[in-house]
């Protein structure tokens, strides 16, 4: 019983199946093909916008690739002391960038705030001496599962935009957002103020597949170029094109996203109903993070149910007390509503029997995205 | 009908198959799933020796995080003046080395030889003011299509020994030397004093895979770090993993090589026989460079044959007169003899008529390989 | 008056006059001259054993260019989170490592601990996603102008020697701290676990002259190269080498330190005679941190006097409320006792005034070390 | 006796004499100095334009620093194939652009010409397959100690300028090339077309002292930054301003490099009265390049005098012949026309005894400038 990470799951039959019928014939190499064009229109479409959008195999490329085009290497990212691209991506982000740096701001629910952002600003004061900001990174939904609304996003679009500095967005999980949020795609990028974004579809259903998006199209002038000398051009690139062809079609990203979104609902509801758990922070995308005595964890791990402990110091006065961990439970378009029950019976059970039961050592603390 | 590059073909049934049973169930993500295992134990088998193995999905990663594990930022690569690295990469080995320098050389064939690479380190002269040699790449098959055989390869092989360089090889085409050379895999690389290599199997009809293999594990220590920050851990490892299984079962990777290389033979054969075409390096692999009268690639570009101009300087004597050309046929796993046999009859066709033949105006150079 | 920093005072008489001793005739360039010769054969005799020595411009290509030996891009370097190497070399160690990161650690009085240095190795778990830590930095004087003991940072030495991390110095300061600390600069550096450090000498009396010291020489083997591609290699090289020969010559680099850290003393003790004025923490070298009213500072910057405002979280329970600010005052070779005199006057005269003054707007903050 | 380079003499009496005058009392740290402000006031004099000025203390920094403002780290600098940034700095080019390639062109007298630019220009045809052209560098005076005309770099200015190049000049001896040239430094740089330049005063003359000179403010932007996190931002950086002060005054510059240039062009008439010496290229500058038989290049340095053996395949068809070798020997400010006449005598005592001299085993050839 997985809920260790979306990617653990495999790829949905549709973008199997679109690998397959894009195998006729021949194709130009290196996305000069026609499977990309039409991936392009689609995301044109669903962005309500022109988008200058590129096609590569990892998030973590993505965002790599995208913020080396809004910040200077004499320059610092804003982004959250846990964001994904300050703590996961063994330094990729300071490597294509050129040797950016990463700034972590604090905020609860990994999240930024526009005075976060302010103050960040303002405590820099060494002219020359220190790297200046020269973007801000948010991910959405973010790194504990919680979600940007539109407002939200506008509100630090507009700091971003009084403060000079270009606003991307780590998107891997952007589907998800989407879904959960209500609100467009459009709303939640560039009418916010988005200059750049991930969009993740691989976590989501496709089998290697991320798109870096530009809505300021100057911002794109040398993404060809850089893409290419970061080793993610793929030659046969149809299969991207096709992968996000079918991502995209009828809607299929939305409704794999529903189904992870609604599962971790569920999830989170069945949990709440456990004396012993609790919720440190809203469950509003495909993400459940849940404080459990360590004794449970245990448990559930012996169980064989995958899911990670976690770290994190952005929960507010919620956090693990003693004997309590973070876990991190991870539904996806893959998951079955039936394994999110037996989940909640485990705990269940846990409960009834959990004040005879002994202290369970730690199993070791591990995790990735 | 293409001739313009052997990845302008899709992906060979069986490895699409292979994606599809791979499918099932979960997996544990970031290439510690058991397809990864199993191709990093088919890789051990193919090359009769434990190997170093981590798969990725470019060649242009493949060749760039290889050389940054075999060459510091103060060094250079010596490699030749036309090699895929140099000329194709967009300065991947500049920025995954961290800066380093490729030293082009030259050599006819777009082989090296150890005489000059002995030539070039002889001229290093100036201490630190200089950025010495740390490597040597070579590419099998060459850029040319020319093959180095086990002998050859040993002879830079302990060059390159001798004068303290870590040999790297381009095998984005290595099946095709295989199958041609008649040599093993082993005896083309490590027993050849090869220290790290790129596996290509995209060409040959994978999806996008790649593996860079060392033969020295202790120049992959950092190897997994490199992989990650450079952007080329794939989530969904396993479906690289079983694309390599896939390519390696029953020689599928030596029999789809001997089918385009025997295609490219039977193309020599019939060009050979055209009076106005020469071919001016051997066809060894799957590839025929061939020159031709500027009117007669005029007409193959008409008619709607897929094929490049292609600029060498390493023809020796054979290049190109005036109102002539150099281009480049390639065959696949996927090309068919039929379509081989129409080109020579195009050309024969036109020969016919060629010396009534008013002069075509030439079509644009534009090349990649 | 200045107390602004050490680096607006000029130049020691005996190292200019060096300069003009050094100017006679020819001398080969790039650091082979005798005058580098000395140098490196005095800095062997002030560290008691034989250092790869290596002379630069600037303190922060000392400490970026020595960092790059210690720590693999892939890696981060575990510092202070106020070090200068974070906060005040605007990336310059990103940059000459290839991308590292740098690891703000938090510590009272911006020193490191054993404690917090394996406390930051314990959360790393994420294999190859996160930068493991390769190297740890301590600064010498501190940021804050304490001291590392000798038996302190064999401490650390020995947790980093434990850890497989290598131990780098930033000694900017250095001189400082063996004036202050009655240890000699073997107790403090290689017999305390330290591999590699910046020797500053241009804070304490010199015009342009860091010395980056290796006491591991194996991890010097590339810096002759690193240091000419990071535009370090001076071509008449013989002026650097006679600045350090000056500079160690009759011990003048602690004769002068041993001045400024008097006068700092000093001053430490007429400012705790000022009721409205705490020092946070201890002052040991050449620097006093102060905790003002807000209306004294200003008072002081109107009447000329020079120094900064300054931030810092490593105060402890210490730091400044309301209406009050953290000063730095730097002492140097050249400040003298009549100006640390009349720096006491001015706070003593402003105290008796100061509970009719009315507050005083804030100058803004500024400072660099 | 020392012609091996103008690096080996010391400084000029009057910039020494300027660092003691720059010494008294206090300066603003980090050239933000009252000697910087005149230095800047100073060059813009000389360039009769507002330049952006920034001192640095070498000419492997200010060349590197100064193409990372103008490449783009995807991009390719073209330049002659032997020029100083592509030889001799170590990479140091490729490190501070971020990874930017240099294209060595060939041409006679290590000159560039359009006609080289545009060739170079047509061969780029791969779309992001190649790293295309950002800026063109021209070293002013050459490497053979060449000049560029104004018309010359004027029409270099113009090709640049036609396909979007920057241009910048490498001019560590540029005072060399205005002293020759009868032409202002406004025509030859700004007025031609350049936009970027190092402007080199250690060669001739200074301690350790490059300015880097846009004549573009907006490709300065950044630069303050960069030469931070390039390690070029010195403390105490009045003693910068106050060497540049020293040089420009009263036309120190020019009458230093026309001193140099008029031994130069001595040494040239006299060595061109020796029967078995020639010069392969014009005496422009204060570089005398000659062939000469191998045994009076032995014989010359047996009896002390400093110079080096060149390699060089700029030379058109004059190079050496079997048993010949080129040298350089460099003038400087400091060289006395003694020390030439004595050279000359030593030449023509060889080439008296000459025909009975047995043939001398090869001194190693090194070099650097």
């Amino acid at each position: 019983m997985e809920f260790s990470s979306d990617n653990v799951f495999g790829v949905h039959d549709s973008i199997l199946a679109a690998l397959s019928e894009a195998n006729a014939g021949t194709a130009r190499s290196y996305s000069y093909d026609e499977w990309t064009a039409k991936a392009q229109a689609a995301l044109n479409d669903v962005f309500e916008t022109k988008v200058e959008s590129f096609l590569v195999a990892t998030g973590t490329a993505a965002n790599s690739l995208g913020l080396s085009s809004l910040c200077a290497p004499h320059q610092t990212v804003l982004c959250h002391v846990e964001a994904h691209i300050q703590t996961d991506e063994c330094g990729a982000p300071e490597f294509f960038t050129g040797g950016a740096k990463l700034t972590g701001l604090s905020g609860i629910g990994c999240k930024l705030t526009p005075t976060a952002i302010r103050t960040a600003i303002e405590n820099v004061v060494r002219g020359e001496h220190e790297q200046p900001p020269g973007a801000v990174s948010i991910t959405q939904a973010t790194e504990l599962g919680t979600i940007y609304s539109a407002g939200e996003t506008a509100a630090i679009g507009a700091a971003a935009q009084e403060l000079g500095l270009n606003l991307h967005l780590d998107g891997s999980r952007f589907a998800n957002a989407v879904a959960a949020s209500g609100a467009t795609p459009a709303d939640l990028t560039w009418k916010a103020g988005v200059k750049a974004m991930s969009f993740g579809a691989t976590k989501n259903g496709a089998l290697a597949l991320e798109a870096v998006l530009f809505f300021d199209a100057h911002l794109a002038r040398d993404f060809l170029f850089r893409r290419k000398r970061g080793g993610q051009l793929l030659s046969k690139g149809r299969y991207l094109g096709a992968q996000m062809v079918a991502y995209l079609k009828d809607d299929l990203w939305l409704r794999n996203a529903r189904h992870a979104n609604g599962l971790a609902t569920r999830l989170a509801e069945e949990l709440n109903g456990v004396a012993s758990i609790r919720l440190p922070v809203p469950v509003q995308a495909n993400e459940v993070f849940a404080i459990l005595p360590r004794s449970l964890f245990a448990h559930l791990t012996e169980n064989g149910v995958g899911c990670h402990e976690w770290l994190s110091q952005s929960l507010g006065p919620e956090g693990p007390k003693e004997n309590e961990c973070l876990v991190r439970f991870v539904t996806s378009f893959r998951t079955s509503a039936e394994d999110v029950r037996k989940l909640a019976e485990i705990c269940e059970g846990m409960e009834s029997k959990r004040k005879r039961a002994p202290r369970a050592p730690s199993p070791t603390v591990s995790s990735s995205s």
